[in-house]
């Protein structure tokens, strides 16, 4: 293919933009590990003030801050309950029992969202043969469920109702800014509902590296021991805080384009036989379809959507993922949309 | 209440027998640690024997067997699959993650019983983001899901599968010796789908004390390394292996008439307005009941029964558990079948 | 060898006498895992009333009990300080890394006793590159010294320094009660400088399984959590209960005979050349012996003394362990004195 | 102080230079975790190649390396051999217990130099008592212990003695290139007696973020993979591999310089009184220093240091490190060493 491939595999695959670049090359740096990088200490404090929390830190990835979150939280032989499909159940290593020695109760969400009455009746008896029910861990927007946004109502239920039963509440908020953008409800909004919160820069906002937990001193002063001896300390980490520093403040409203390039794409997809929308409705930048057998499997349409120069992600044997982001404009996106929907005719 | 109770509550509760408590008071003992208690060393041959397995292993608990066998079989990140309520998952402490550092993906099994057909898609993708899946665990008879045996067919198929797949076998047999005798298939049979097996002494067979683990020589020999990390090497165990030998040679037929008893409870219960058999058909000595809230909570329940001298446990807000075992006569189960049906009348 | 062995081995190889199994065969019991087993209780209660803790905990090995009482103090990332040759840091297969994700900074005591002096300074910074120091672990007798008293004035300049610095301090007294009687110190003096400790009932007790964790009511129900998940709650233990309640009512004072054995061996040691102690006088039943190479190597001189029926325990390449015991008498230590000194006059 | 401070405290405070800034502006990137960063991929394969190892896994610390190495190597109640004061053990947050669930067996090296004398015998039995010994760790050149290169023939034989008695070998290189350096010895002839190297670019070498670990194939896939646990994925890690391969190619023979400064420093320490060089002659960029409490603490001598706008690190209380680094020039160096040798005069 001579033209440059549509790249929907996922919001991660973003490559810093010129202006981005400069921002990260100018950075003014020191040794972090010496509490020393200027621009990690602007970008962390940048990122409380935006969420209302007393204290941030920034790390290399989004795991990384979603299992350290988990290890402040938990202690041995606790349990943590989450979506089945949550990102830091299944797509972060077993890091849950693996770093924190804690055990996880997976709970069906609707479309990867939990409810009060999903969480209600779920915490363990305080008896020796049981896990100590410790921590509920959300996650907004819902990525496996179809990119939905946590209503905010059911986010406040669940924490009030966590909070008056001593659990700990953790938001996994890889793509909470999509969520503040498609809801128009404030980040601190959000926040308040947590004890913790980790934000993803690498993903929607564009910058190469990084995301930041943000909390209490309390517990971002537990989350620095944990990130060192995690790995998680860098010295002159500015050079990439830079890039996420200037997504906060460049790339947020931005966030409304790739849902509208979603709604396209969603279109497409519900306009082609064979196809359908996993989840209904797309909500912010994800769109997962599936896939009719009658079509071939997931792996096959991706192979054909490939043939065109468009890049989607087989998820599951019918399942696919297709993702809109920085780098994909609204004509690659119509692109796409029509690649989507020749994908009905040639069945034929 | 001048009778004494009728202790329903666990087939753990029985006290040992006076023959029982002379063939431990007389057993030859040595230093096990050293290798050298001749009573245990018979214990773990006839438990191998009976299992047709190389080797077995004696350790002070069922939760121990069964956490030493799961830390045999996985390394820290990988992932075991159970059903949602088996005893390794949800009444071991959280010792799946808190010793081994390993995760669970509980399943839904029907009554407590997973299948190839709710096992099949259950394996991780091979890839870094992913938990690798490396042990099924069963659970037969199944406690929680109503004491059911697990079909035979059933356990080849998902052995056959799992084996395929580069998984390892265990096999939590708290109760297995139910399941033998209820199935009228041999402990070998069973056994012979298993990569390990746990086999508790301390449940229907009456022992005061104790569990072996069965399985091939090089998986005990890891098994004894790793019984002494958890503090299971004990020294003159002889004395309470003693009490489990004479149990597997005196108490395994018996174990039929427990499963009578609990058919006259099982019915008793079906004659009961506001109570109902929780898993279907009773197959052995659990009997799980449902209770209508209209008679009450499950813990009402109980307390109306522990009046007459009847005890039951109430292990959800409105789940009973009774058990029949070793300590409690047909005479007495007619007792308290009566006053189960009682518990219909009353409510008038 | 027609006559019997004398078993100098360990400590651990004693046998139930006559009156201890007829205390554990009529022994009242009950499901402890219910808190019904009125023996354990009883025992528990006559451990923290002997040792003044408020509360005590059954277990099946002092292994158990010193890693949980380790597991009751520490989280994951934190340091514990003991001897290089403590039995919980040499002999417990790696458990506190294991068990408990804590590190070990294992310091060169005197004959394995540590002192104000050598703690001083062992406290790592508080700064996110270090493990935090949090627990000192003592040993008295200490073992792999030589048996050595820990003196009562360093235990308790070792508390005053950990407690203000906020410290806990465990005991692994597996063989306290040796320093009891050897130092004419009462139980409870010794335990007040601990937050918990450990005290096993079949080594020089003579029971043959079992020990007990004592300490405050909430680090013994911790502890009572972490038991079970270490597989150590037990059914009718009241079996084996029964036997240590018999040892610590019957079997303590005679300690000092095994102690005045101990000397009879310590002095053939010293009267045969190419034997000297390794740690200088004894104090208690341990008789650790450096073997002079041009004797042999320990595990020769072992054999040698095998073959008139003196076992010994060759724990080094040149040394060996003798240990006195209830079931070695006067007569049989004579023998085995006589034995030791004719090695030296065999290498003529 | 008007004048920049000549930062001494740690060759980690290098600020990228405008060449590296500008290699990093225009580092090529893509998505790491796809493994489509042709930036990150060639600084894996030039650092492969550079130690004649077949793969390397960029990190975001030594940190991480180090650790990551660490749990490749061993299971759970494993026991790593290194020297007591090796960063591994002592500043790397409890990571080895932490994380890998393994103990250390701590050896007092000279100088911080494990030698094939200290480490003989300190292999555990196999026996269930003991953790398995599983995995000798070498620091070079060793940090604490003055910054000397461990002699090739010492490694050499420390080396061939693990391998024959089935222990892995592993380098902590966070200042390897300086031993190449000082040495002549080629980074793979070094390599070649160890299984894992790690190399930190991040120190003397200059770049602002990473480490790598190089290793066999196998070794490196096991990485990838608990890598992703740790939360060490990355996305377009280019910019800063960009970095660290910068340095590879530029910053390596220049380490000459860092040395020349330090035997400068080292001088003005000779010829002051009340300091001398703990560790003896230096060898490369690390200078260690201990203070005759007569001119005062370490802390205090740190402070009159800064006066001048020298900055050192206080490491104990009578010990102060200076590190010489691309950031401080021949001129700087002189500055600094005057300012040492003016400290003796003070005290007059």
């Amino acid at each position: 293919m001579t033209r440059p491939a549509i790249d929907l595999r996922s919001d991660t695959v973003t490559r810093p933009t010129p202006a981005m670049r400069k921002a990260m090359a100018e950075a003014e740096v020191g040794d972090d590990v010496y509490d020393e990088d200027p621009t990690v200490k602007a970008l962390e404090r940048r990122t409380a003030e935006l969420f209302g929390m007393e204290a941030a830190l920034f790390m290399p990835s989004g795991t990384m801050t979603n299992q350290v979150a988990i290890g402040v939280h938990v202690a041995p032989g606790d349990e943590v309950l989450c979506d089945a499909s949550a990102h830091i159940y299944v797509w972060e290593g077993g890091g849950i029992a693996r770093l924190s020695n804690a055990t996880t109760r997976p709970i069906e969400g609707d479309r990867g969202l939990l409810s009060l009455g999903l969480l209600q009746g779920k915490i363990r008896p305080d008896d020796c043969h049981y896990a100590r029910t410790r921590l509920v861990s959300l996650e907004n927007t819902q990525n496996r469920g179809g990119g939905w946004v946590h209503p905010l109502e059911s986010v406040a239920e669940i924490s009030t109702w966590a909070r008056s039963n001593g659990l700990a509440m953790h938001l996994d908020g890889a793509r909470i800014m999509n969520a503040v953008v498609a809801s128009g409800v404030a980040a601190r909004e959000w926040a308040r509902h947590f004890d913790t919160l980790s934000v993803c820069f690498s993903k929607g906002l564009g910058a190469p590296v990084g995301s930041a937990l943000a909390g209490s001193g309390d517990l971002i002063r537990k989350a620095h021991r944990l990130r060192k001896a995690f790995g998680g300390g860098m010295r002159q980490a500015g050079i990439i805080a830079a890039g996420a520093l200037f997504a906060l403040e460049n790339h947020v409203e931005r966030l409304a384009e790739d849902h509208a390039n979603a709604q396209i794409l969603a279109h497409a997809v519900e306009q082609t036989e064979g196809l359908s929308l996993e989840s209904g409705p797309v909500e912010t930048n994800l769109v997962w379809v599936t896939v009719d057998p009658a079509l071939g499997t997931a792996s096959e349409v991706a192979a054909q959507l490939l043939e065109v120069g468009v890049l989607v992600s087989a998820l599951g044997p019918q399942v696919l993922r297709a993702c809109t982001h920085l780098d994909v404009s609204r004509e690659q996106v119509e692109v796409a949309a029509e690649a989507i929907r020749s994908l009905g005719s040639r069945r034929l």
